[in-house]
């Protein structure tokens, strides 16, 4: 496994891989989510590359890039593990060296639920992931459900600006009480880690009313609401049922939908998801 | 030569050329300045990609996109004269599907001369050279010195986005009484035309006294302004002395800058530029 971390070196070793090359980009701090995308790249793909870079363009003033969890010599073991042939770890330097000045924005799928609590964050998330295409020249790459929209916006970038790359969603990986794996979760006491539960305990009851047969759009909220709520340590932020592609919001019956949510535990900011219908 | 128009067509004839590949993206009506570019890409590339589009996205709702000179059975003749490999045609809907949503802005670079009189001009322009370089692939792409802005907004955009891409800008061409060739000479009547000679004649003029020993920002503007405010015809939209990588506006003594400028000569705008010193 080589690892690089200016522009030049990456590319200067990504000419020689063999195709196709499949990408995971991540920000570290790897957990089985990030290596299950790994682990999807190696079984479709002669050489994989992967990218940890903590983007501070996709994080607002307020937001934890500063306290964002790093251990770049545990991620390096652990992609070793997995056979990844490339490790690119830039600095911030190497990713927007002055007088750096241009951003990809993707409008409408960007604007609410994320966009709508971090203003920015997608800008910064198009913006660096239209550079990883472009220096690592990718045929696939891999990104988690349990980013929905993160996930919708690339893939739209990706279509709109004719990036010739498949973009391949992998299922959220739970820990064993469902909590939704995230570099984040580091950040919850025992107390609140036990809270956290709450989140995919409310989606899912959300989605065992729809599978009762429960097709109201507002009722399947307000059961996944009334479950968050009984918990004093959590504190909603937003409670959405949307269309999977557009995200718009859905009112009235629905047959299929992305049922997603923002959650304060403490001060922690936890995002979770489940597809119900479709 | 082949002709293409869908993005798949075009994928399929590029995955079969000769590397490296030169791009010339044009809007058609095609005079000796692309044709410049054309024979220099010729030069340098196994391959030759013209792209044919007058993007709409770069048009402000007033300005000329309707009206802008088309003539594309002409085109492929002079192109198909020239030894061009492949030439892409693509219509709004190839280029802007539904629901498209992605857009290309660079800032600081952007802002000021074309940037302040046509809003949303270089957002056009950076979403559609963004989408020609990933459909298209090419190792180098030409673009004239005419458009200087345009030029650096785009070699900015391609360092910045970490495309793979040469950019190279090739010499205004000019008629033989110095009037800088552009498809949108063909709006001005003979008057007009003969009045449209005035703009490189004030560019001349400053550059002159430059050579001179004219050292004075201020002074170098008013010499070249009072040449264009000397001819009827002609309405000044502004005059620049700026620096020529960032545009920012110089004062005092200059060295090395681009002296810039459009013009409405009756209702047709025209820019043109020249660089001093350096």
């Amino acid at each position: 496994m080589e690892t690089v971390i200016t522009l030049e070196e990456l590319r200067s070793v990504r000419s020689r891989l063999p195709q196709p090359v499949g990408l995971v980009p991540t920000m570290g701090y790897l957990h089985e989510g990030h290596l299950s995308l790994v682990r999807r790249a190696r079984t479709e793909n002669a050489s994989v590359v992967v990218s940890i870079f903590v983007n501070p363009t996709q994080f607002a003033p307020h937001e934890d890039f500063e306290s964002y969890p790093r251990d770049l010599q545990r991620d390096l073991n652990l992609l070793h593990a997995e056979g990844v042939d490339l490790v690119w770890t830039p600095t911030p330097e190497v990713m927007y060296p002055e007088p750096y000045q241009t951003w990809v924005t993707v409008e409408r799928v960007s604007r609410r639920l994320e966009g709508e609590f971090r203003p920015n964050h997608f800008r910064g998330v198009a913006t660096v992931v239209a550079k990883l295409f472009n220096a690592v020249q990718p045929q696939r790459a891999y990104f988690g459900q349990k980013d929905a929209q993160q996930a919708l916006v690339i893939r739209r970038m990706t279509l709109d600006l004719n990036f010739p790359i498949e973009v391949i969603v992998c299922p959220t990986i739970r820990e064993a009480d469902g909590l939704a794996m995230s570099s984040r979760n580091t950040y919850l006491n025992p107390q609140e880690r036990q809270a956290a539960t709450i989140i995919y305990r409310a989606l899912t009851a959300a989605q065992k009313a729809f599978e009762a047969g429960e097709r109201d759009a507002e009722r399947l909220k307000g059961i996944a609401r009334q479950v968050i709520e009984s918990e004093p340590l959590a504190s909603l932020q937003y409670l959405s049922c949307a269309h999977p592609e557009t995200l718009e919001e859905l009112q009235g019956p629905v047959h299929h939908a992305l049922l997603s949510t923002a959650v304060l535990i403490g001060k922690t900011r936890l995002i979770d998801n489940v597809l119900i219908g479709g």
